[in-house]
Formats: structure tokens, C-alpha cells, sequence
């Protein structure tokens, strides 16, 4: 039998053995990385690593990989750019795009890219201004705080600062981007590889999938200079050798507590997923009814799906009994602990209690939220835009610090780039997906509910969506710029012919009524009990570890691994070859004609996929792998099934990030897209080749 | 403060006041009913009740109201067949049907009515065949006597005889029902009114609705004499009057352990409504393709809306903490009470324990028991058509207690009433249903899964899809009925080039495997500890109460009541002139032209829709409504929000009954649709109307 000593040291081996840990780049584990894998990044290193990756602020993570502003990111993330620069005639979601020469570039209507310059710790400040307020004044006054904050640092239109809260409330720190607006589309393959295999092969691994694309940050006309950027490795990585992917993982829910975990379980993925199975359903179908259908709904699609399976896999690791038991055996002890340090006691125990309630009082909330103030009865750009329209209106004429946070000073550039974009709206998508949702408004809240009666009158779903669609002038964005730069006065005039700027108006008080509830009485409970909890959990473990994601750049370390499924061994590379062989010549398995052609120049042997350790979460699209030289090996395109659990937990045996091999995207572009212009930027960046594949 | 005494007394009169309990004809408790409403059922009176109650054998209930055979249920229960007899050319559904003369009636492709004739105790025999068997022997052993004893009941196709478990195991009683196949359709309203208010109003009270038709049983072409019926009751009830309900209440979970609870909670539940909530939407854009296509799906849709909206209600009632908590702490005291009574904690609380590990057991085996055995990927009338001629080939060539229950000798009349009916099978909707639920089978289990492959091979589902229906013969019922009487050699030939038949083929054995494995492991397990388990309830309760639902007749008694809502009293008559005021013009809350044209001629203050507290449950649509006199005063077409939570348990302060006024189906028969036939008929055998409306 083994001592309790000999059990503690077994526990601690086993820690030190997990590549678990989404790190900010100040507060990196360089000592760990020494321990495990023999290599200490240097703070110059850091620094490198920090400025080479990229934000794009849509929702994903991209690098620079050359001196000239070339942006590698995938093609997932690209995808939207690509599909509003088709039309037609033109289908470089189908075809793929190629700039032969700079001058080709096309910009990307709504894209941003954002640069992690610097970062402060501002907690104290912070803890300064909402000492001792509960409930709607601590919220008031942790929104003034940050506002005031993001302004002070923000010295120009091409800086973004976010206040970013870490452990849930546990500390703040100022994040200060450089942003970039004019991001200009150079490559991108067709979906049929970009994507092969679909949603069937989507979160999997084995995997073949050239999901990449390549953009270029643009300013005063011009390619911006990257002096800091990673360069090519065309020798790739080795099974074993240490791996680096920095990125922006977008949420992880590791720190919450038992009763935010049962909110997840029982409430949220459940109800989510409902609804999406739902849109799914009809999107399907609506994609059928022709070529334009299917093209102009691709891209919500792809979203769409790839939701329901990271949500039907986050539900799984829920739904596991044997993980929740750990997570309330972990909770009790916290609890424990928490009751026998008297200060604790006194601070952190009432804390778990007020996120417990919170959490029952948003679930009563929760339909309310969705349908007032999340928009989710009224889904599609057009009032998307009337929203911003008229709550910019109204809330542009309060101080910063009292405004809704997306409208703070600090918002606003993001927030115009969204509203002015030249992008397409399609009508007949519109008022497809207008009718549905308030036809799931109508049903969740009910025919005799007052906000229905509201928003539908008489009229039914289709109906009111047609007149709404049909009804409104924002489709065009001369029109939108117009109102935002009139104000609330020219919104409160067009509010009075556009029915769509009328229906923001008219559900406005509801969706601020329920949101202000929503602040007061769950978001800054939780996040005040999330100082006293997070400094528990630093009195009791001694160490803080690294917060959960907050979709702002993280550092993570691993290796090249496979794994062990169901008993059978996965190695962790797959070849260009193993795509062929899937290939049936069907959606989503069907190769694209520019493979099939130049299949007889391309060496099979090539490793295509690779499967890491990195601990990643979506978000983390996009993110470069790179080598202990700040060498390109990878490019993070998703993580396999078991990496969704990961959301609350990762499992060092089966948690993996899922790449392309930085040999495979060389491959393409050389043999199969006559990319010379790239290749040549790529290869000039590089380092010289090592010895062996 | 109240007294342990006075409280014991308090909880007696409260459960002495609730009219819980869905009693099955033979323990029917009268002095309980004369207790609290003072009247006393005798056994002539439940004979009658017993005989003029009928069931739909497809999942209804019904009545006969004259000595003619004539028979009363709900157009939703009808609904099939009023699609099945239109045409694009005379829509009943759209624009109701009406026969004017008895010669007019039509025949019922599928309909079949049963008439309880006889109960017959048989727990002793079954439990001997069964005393001392496990697992496979137990189930098999089960099933032969059940075959055995129903066999030696079914001395004519015109019998139906089922052996009905009770109390999950605890008793079983051998029902013998008179069959009736020759069903016609005699009267239906446009959908419009029997459906009025649609999906937003299902499961809702107040309510205003018209949900009735009127069938009738012939016997060698000729209508059926019906001696045993309920009379008509012009003048209807009053509130508070003593109501009875009899009907075939199709399934409560009332006495699940909290294992069972859970995997409906977490497992069954979620997961039926994410699929049906994806078709829904699916069907949805189906039925805009054209107004056939809306046509064809309109009886799927329904349906599909129904169970989404009813498995919404359940799922909130497992959801409320406080009600699941009750179901906790009502077990940890039915297991303290197991464990102090020695015999009990050798028999009941192991069972309890083998109830727990067999729902595990079922989560894991879910994905394929749906798949490879419930056909949920293989979705339309086609396939199972396969299926029945596939298996109904191979297992009429074993004894019948040794088939699978579906095909033993008692089982077959209605299998091939269904097998060889005329009703249209209509391909373009078959392809669709086919492709989606291929599509979900590949999802669910897994692109590389083997018995994915096998079904799919290279094909993508819309491919396999078109190539099964549009290769199969089985759209033919001559088709259907040459193969069926071939028997197996005949299948096995056809199936060389049926498509269909060659897919039922070469899923079987998948099928019968996993279907195999759960009677062994989970069915049989849970009949085992059924006996175990009712056993000691009763040993601790003292007696039985009723058993959960297996849709069979019941009989339940309740009163006409009211309720309050959220603070707000709801009164429990609506009249037609509410369902004037509740219409927009716009679907569903259009009422049709003829309700329109005749509103003139109506009393608007006539009662239409009434609650009572009847206990009830899907299944027991189309149940009678009628008080002590046999009189029908009602007719059930739903229940209330709070009824679906019935499932789990009766709230006698919530819970309740929906029914359509007697008054309301006369007025509109005689002043809407001119029907002097039928209403004569109704009159005919109905009381002299009493004082007062």
C-alpha cells in the first residue's frame, strides 16, 4: 500500500507530466517548460512569440510568418471574407483565391487584425474603485473603472485596450493591442480541401484537411511591416519534439464551481443546442432551394454545425458522471479548506454560496435574456444593425463609463467597421431567418406573453419578417453611416418609416430592462466572488495556475503526440497520400479537381495533419505551432473530440490540438496552386532546412 | 405549531382530496370515489363504461355515443385518415368531411377500434413460468407465456388478447379486447377549428377548439350495433360536478426509481427533442416546397410538434430541483424502510440497485438501440415495410412464444392491417424523411463507424436515399401482401433487386443483436425487480394504488374545475365567442369560412373548451367525458401545461384535463355544418335534457 507521501509525490509526477495550460505571456511557466522539456524561453523570446501572433478580432487566432505583413490563419477563419468577395460569378469559396501579384489582394470587408503590444496589471485600480459595492454599484463601478482605463491607454483609433478580467474576477489586466482594419485576402484553397471530410471529420483526428489561408495586414495602401514574425520551418516537427501554439482560446469553464457547472449541464448546452439543431434543420433545407441559397448560407452553416458538435462533446464530458463527481468531490474539499481558515471562511465560503444563487436566478432569467436582450428572436444582420444604430445613438450621448461596455469609446472602431462593411445582405436569407426565430420567440415565451404581443402584433412569424426585411433602408451601408453619424435624433426621424429601426426601438427598454437585472443580480455576484475565491484558491494551493480563457493571447507548450483510442494506437501524422484514400468523390469527401489533377506531383509521403498536446479551445483557430527557434511546424485548426471536454478539464492521454503541417501547406502551394509569389515569401523567411523530413 | 398528529392528518385529507390515479377497470376504487364525490360506481355501471370506451389501436381513445357503432374521438386522433382518403383535388383536411348519408361514409385505410371485453388476472402463471430466471432465460421464459396465454385467449382474428404488465412487473393481467377493423369516417371539421391556435396553444388552457370526429365500426359491411354506449348529454356539466375519464392513457414514469428519472432527465429526453426539434425543422422548409409536399407532412408535423412540445414539459418537470428533490428523498425512504425489513433487504433492495446498473447499461447501448433497432435511421413508411415482410418472414417460422413480440400470432392482425393498407406512400417525402435520419445515423455513430459503412458504403445519404425509394416495390401493397404470404423465400428473392428489402436484409442481424442485449440486460432486469419492487411497496404502503400507464383502459374521476395561474384564477369554461375574439385571421389563429359564415347563428355564450381535474396523459386523447349517468358531458383532446409534468407525478392544484363541451360539439354540428344526421343519432340516444344549459 502506498504511503500518503508516496501518493502526494505520484500526484505531483503526474501534474508536472501534463502539457496542460492556456498561459498569459506574463506569467509564462518558463520554469516548467525547463523541467519537462528542457527548454527555457527567454523574455525577448517571449516577446517575439507575442508580437508574431495575431487576433483576429472576429473570433479566431492567425500569425505573421513573414517580414511583410503575411498573415497565416485558416481557411475556417477566412471564410467569411472569402464568401462576401464571391458572388456569382465568382465563387472563390468553391474555386479558391489566388493573388498572382500584391496587387491583387482583396480587402476583406469586416476583418480585423490585433497585435498584443503591452500588457499592465491594473487590479489594484480596479479593486480601488468597487471596494466594498455589491450588486448594481459594484457593477456600475467596475464598468467606470474599465472604461476609464481602456480610454486613458487608448491614445489612438489604431490602438485597442481591453481591460481583461482573469480567474473570474481575480485580477484585471490592460491589454493593449495595435489594431489593424485594412486585412487584404491572398490565398485561400477550395473548401472541398479546406474542410475535407466536413462535419464528419470535424473535432477528429486522424484528419486531412488543408485548412488554411494567408492575408495581409495593409496600412496607408501599403503592406505593413512585421519585423517580428515567425519564420518557415520547411522540416516540419518530429514525433516528441516540443511544441508551442500562441492564440486567443475563447472561453474555458475550469474554474467554475459546481452549481455554474449544473447552469451548463442542465440549462445552457441543452438549450443551445436545441435551437441550433432546429436552424440547422431549416438551413439544410434552405441551402436546397438553390446555388445562391447554398452559397449565401455556407458560411452560417459551417458555424452553425461545427457549434452543435464542440456542444454535443462539451455536454458529453458533462454528462460523464464520473467527471462531475470529481468536480463536486473538488468543490467539497475546496469547501473544506475554505471552512477551516477563518478568514476564508468569513470571505470566500459566502462567495461559493452567492455564485450558487446566481445561478439559479439566471436560470429563471435566461429566456428573457435570450429573446430581450440577446437578439435570439431576431436573428440576421439587418437588426443587428438597427440595434447598434439605435442604442449607439442613445448611448454615444453618456460618458464613456456609463455606457453599455460595446459602446465605450474603446468599441466604438470595431463596432463601425462591422456597421460600415460593404458585405452583402441577402434578403431572402433575412427573412428566412427573421421568420424563424421569432416563430422560437413566439413559442419559448408564448402567444399571450406581452413582449410577443410586442414585437408580432397580429401578424404572423413570415409575415412580420417580410415586412421588416423588405421594409428597411439598412441594408445599405451609406444609410447606416448616415444614421450613426446623425445620432439618436436621425435614428429617432428614420425609426419613424423603417420598420426594423422602429422594432430596435420598441424592444429596446425590454432588452436593457432584463440585461441591467442580468448585470446586477448574476454577472457582478459572480465576478466579485470571484476575487475572494480566486485569492482562496491562491492561500490554499499556493499557486494561481493560469486563468480560464478569455479570448485574449495565451501561450501554451506540448509536444507532437498521438494517442490511444478505444485501445488502438493513432500516430500523430497523417500523409498527403491517406487523403486520397478517404476520398470517395462525395461531399464532404470529395477531393477537389486541382488535387486530383496534380496527385502525380506531389510526394503522398508528406505529412499532412499532426496531433499535439497544446491545450487549446476554439478560438485558438488559427494559431500558429511553432518550435523552440519561433519556427512555423503547424497551423492549429481544431482539436480532436476528446479536446472538447477540455472545455472543463484536459485530459493529458486525449486531449490533442490538431494542425496542418507546415510540409503540407508548402506542398500545395508549390505543386498544387502555383503560389510561387507566397512560397517564395514563406521559403525568404525561413531557416535554412535541417537534416531530415 | 402543529402536532406530528395533525400534520399526518392534514397530509391524509390533502391526498383524500386530490383525484389522482389512472385505475385500471378491475381495482377501481368506488368507495374512494363515494367518499369524496358520493357516488358509488357499480359493477354494471364500470361494465358499460368498460365496453363504451374504446381504444384507437394506433394511440387513442374513443367512445361509442349511439347503439349504432358510432364513435367519438378527436380529429387529431382521426387525423391520418382524413389525410389518407384526400386527394390534391377534395382535401378533408383543409376543408373537413361530412357524410350526409350513412352510404357516404369512408373506410379507414389503418384504423382500428378495441372494445375491453374481459380482464383476467394471470400473474401466478407468469410467475411461475418466470420464478428463478435471470437475465435472458428470465426474458425469454417471460415471453413465451405471455405468447402462450395470449394464444389460448385469441380464438378469432376478431379477438385481440394482451397480456398488460402492471407495475413494472408486479402483476399482469391477460385483456381481452373485440377487434374492429372496418373503421369509416363519418364527420370531420376543416383542421383549422379542430386545431385552432396550433402549436402555440397545445397543452394550453383557456382554449378553443373543435378537436372531435366522428367514426364508425361496421361489421360485414353493415354498422355495428353498440348496445353498451354512452348517452348524450345536451346539458353538459357544471363546475365542480363529479366528472369520470375513461380512456388508454399511453405511459407514466410515476413509480421510475431515480436512476430511471435520470436517464430520462439527462438522457432520453434531451436527446429525443434535439432530433425531433432538427426534423421539425427540416419538415418545416419541406412543407413550403409546395402545397402537396404541405400536405403530405402535415400529419408528420403535427405529431413531431406535439411530442417536442409534450417532451419539453416533461424535461421542465425532471428540471424543477424541487420536484426531483422530492423523487429523492421519497426513494432514500423507501430504501431506509427496505433496509430495516430484513426479507425486503434481501429481495427489493437489491432489486433497486440491479434497476440503477441497467439504466448505465442503456446509455451506453442508446445510440445503437436507436440506429440498428428502433429504425431511427431509416425514417418513412418504406422502410418498415421491409422490416415487417424481412422479419415477419423469418419469425413466423419459429413457434410464436418464440418470436419477437411483435410478430407472435396475437400481434399479427394489426401488424398486416398496417402492412397491406391502401394508404399513399408518397416517395418525394420518403426520400427526404431517408435522407435526413441517414444523415443523423452518420453523425450519431461515427463516419468510420462499421455499421455506418455497411449501410452507406461510398454513398451520401441523399444518394443512398433516392436509390432506395425509388428502387423499391414496396410503395405497393400488392406488392406488401405477395411477399407477406411468400413468406421468407419470397422476401429472400425479392430482396436480390429491392433495395429496400435488401437494406432490412442486411441490417438485421445489427438490429436483433442489440435489441437482444437490451431485453437481457436492461427489460428483463427491470420486469425482475419490477415484481421485487411492487412487492414491497405494497408490503409498505399497504396497498397498490394504481399503476403507471401502459396504454390500456383506464378509468379516472375527477370534477370540473378551474385553476390559478401565476396569481391569476383561470375559469374553467371558454365559449365560442372566445374563440371569435382570440382570431386574427392569420393561421393558426384563423377560423375557417364556415365558422365565419354561421357566426350569426350561433350562441356565442355556449361552452366550448372545459378543464377538469381528471388525471390523464397522452394516449388519453379522444377519451369521453362523462358523469355518473354514462352521460357524455365531454370530450378530451389534451391536457394543460402542468398535465405534461403528470408524467412524473399528479398536482391536483395544477394539473388538468382539456376537453371539448358536448353543448359545443352539438351547436356546431347541428348550426355549422348542417350534420341532422348525426345529430339526430346523438339525440336519439341521448337523456332528456335537464334544466339549465
Amino acid at each position: 500500500m502506498k504511503t500518503p507521501a508516496a501518493l502526494a509525490a505520484l500526484a505531483l509526477a503526474l501534474a508536472a507530466r501534463a502539457d496542460e495550460g492556456m498561459w498569459t505571456f506574463n506569467a509564462f511557466p518558463g520554469d516548467l517548460v525547463q523541467q519537462r522539456h528542457g527548454f527555457k524561453p527567454d523574455a525577448r523570446w517571449l516577446e517575439t512569440a507575442r508580437l508574431a501572433s495575431v487576433r483576429l478580432a472576429q473570433g479566431c487566432s492567425a500569425s505573421f510568418v513573414s517580414a511583410s505583413g503575411l498573415v497565416m490563419t485558416n481557411h475556417h477563419c477566412a471564410h467569411e471574407c472569402v464568401a462576401q468577395l464571391s458572388t456569382p460569378e465568382r465563387d472563390y469559396v468553391k474555386h479558391g483565391f489566388l493573388a498572382k501579384a500584391a496587387a491583387d489582394e482583396l480587402r476583406c470587408p469586416e476583418l480585423e487584425v490585433n497585435q498584443l503590444e503591452a500588457i499592465t496589471d491594473v487590479t489594484a485600480q480596479v479593486q480601488r474603485a468597487t471596494a466594498g459595492k455589491e450588486g448594481a454599484a459594484f457593477a456600475d463601478a467596475l464598468k467606470a473603472e474599465k472604461a476609464r482605463l481602456e480610454q486613458a491607454c487608448q491614445a489612438s483609433d489604431a490602438l485597442r485596450c481591453e481591460v481583461v478580467t482573469l480567474f473570474h474576477g481575480g485580477r484585471h489586466d490592460l491589454y493593449r493591442y495595435r489594431r489593424f482594419q485594412d486585412v487584404r485576402l491572398a490565398f485561400a484553397p477550395e473548401l472541398a480541401i479546406a474542410f475535407f471530410g466536413g462535419d464528419p471529420d470535424n473535432f477528429m483526428f486522424p484528419r486531412f484537411a488543408l485548412d488554411v489561408a494567408f492575408l495581409r495586414v495593409y496600412q496607408d495602401g501599403k503592406p505593413t511591416a512585421t519585423p517580428a514574425h515567425l519564420r518557415w520551418s520547411p522540416a516540419g516537427a518530429r514525433d516528441g519534439e516540443l511544441t508551442f501554439v500562441a492564440g486567443n482560446p475563447g472561453s474555458t469553464s475550469r474554474e467554475l464551481t459546481v452549481a455554474q457547472l449544473a447552469y451548463q449541464r442542465d440549462v445552457r448546452l441543452p438549450s443551445s443546442l436545441m435551437d441550433s439543431l432546429e436552424v440547422r434543420g431549416q438551413l439544410t433545407e434552405y441551402a436546397r432551394r438553390g446555388a445562391e441559397q447554398a452559397r449565401h448560407s455556407q458560411d452560417l452553416r459551417f458555424y452553425l454545425e461545427n457549434g452543435i458538435k464542440a456542444n454535443k462533446g462539451m455536454l458529453a464530458a458533462l454528462r460523464d458522471d464520473a467527471f462531475f463527481q470529481r468536480k463536486v468531490a473538488d468543490e467539497a474539499a475546496f469547501r473544506e479548506a475554505l471552512v477551516r481558515d477563518p478568514e476564508l471562511a468569513r470571505t470566500a465560503l459566502p462567495a461559493l454560496d452567492a455564485v450558487a444563487r446566481a445561478q439559479q436566478i439566471l436560470r429563471r432569467m435566461r429566456p428573457r435574456l435570450r429573446y430581450q436582450e440577446w437578439g435570439q428572436g431576431f436573428a440576421g444582420t439587418l437588426f443587428e444593425h438597427a440595434r447598434a444604430l439605435v442604442r449607439g445613438g442613445e448611448e454615444r450621448r453618456k460618458p464613456s463609463g456609463e455606457r453599455l461596455e460595446e459602446y465605450a469609446d474603446a468599441a466604438l472602431p470595431a463596432l463601425t467597421q462591422r456597421l460600415f462593411a460593404e458585405a452583402p445582405v441577402y434578403p431572402e436569407l433575412e427573412r428566412f431567418r427573421l421568420a424563424g426565430s421569432l416563430t422560437r420567440l413566439r413559442e419559448d415565451l408564448g402567444v399571450d406573453d406581452a413582449f410577443v404581443k410586442k414585437v408580432l402584433g397580429q401578424e404572423a412569424p413570415e409575415e412580420a419578417a417580410a415586412r421588416l426585411v423588405d421594409g428597411t433602408r439598412l441594408a445599405d451601408p451609406k444609410e447606416r453611416r448616415r444614421l450613426w453619424e446623425g445620432g439618436a435624433a436621425a435614428v429617432a426621424e428614420a425609426a419613424k418609416t423603417d420598420p426594423m429601426l422602429a422594432l430596435a426601438v420598441a424592444v429596446d427598454p425590454d432588452g436593457r430592462a432584463v440585461r441591467r437585472a442580468y448585470e446586477d443580480e448574476v454577472e457582478a455576484v459572480v465576478r466579485k466572488a470571484g476575487e475572494a475565491l480566486a485569492d482562496a484558491r491562491r492561500r490554499i494551493h499556493g499557486t494561481s495556475g493560469y486563468p480560464d480563457a478569455t479570448f485574449s493571447p495565451r501561450l501554451s507548450f506540448g509536444r507532437v503526440a498521438g494517442l490511444v483510442e478505444d485501445g488502438r494506437p493513432v500516430p500523430p501524422f497523417t500523409t498527403l497520400g491517406g487523403a486520397f484514400a478517404r476520398a470517395t468523390g462525395r461531399e464532404p469527401f470529395a477531393l477537389p479537381p486541382s488535387w486530383l489533377e496534380a496527385k502525380g506531383r506531389l510526394d503522398l509521403a508528406t505529412p499532412f495533419n499532426l496531433a499535439t498536446t497544446n491545450d487549446i479551445i476554439g478560438g485558438n483557430s488559427g494559431s500558429p505551432v511553432f518550435n523552440q527557434r519561433l519556427e512555423v511546424v503547424g497551423l492549429v485548426f481544431d482539436g480532436n473530440i476528446w479536446s472538447l471536454g477540455g472545455d472543463y478539464g484536459y485530459d493529458p492521454a486525449l486531449n490533442r490540438a490538431v494542425a496542418v503541417d507546415s510540409r503540407a501547406i508548402l506542398a500545395a502551394l508549390d505543386r498544387i496552386y502555383d503560389a510561387r509569389r507566397l512560397v517564395k515569401e514563406l521559403e525568404g523567411s525561413g531557416a535554412r532546412p535541417k537534416a531530415g523530413r
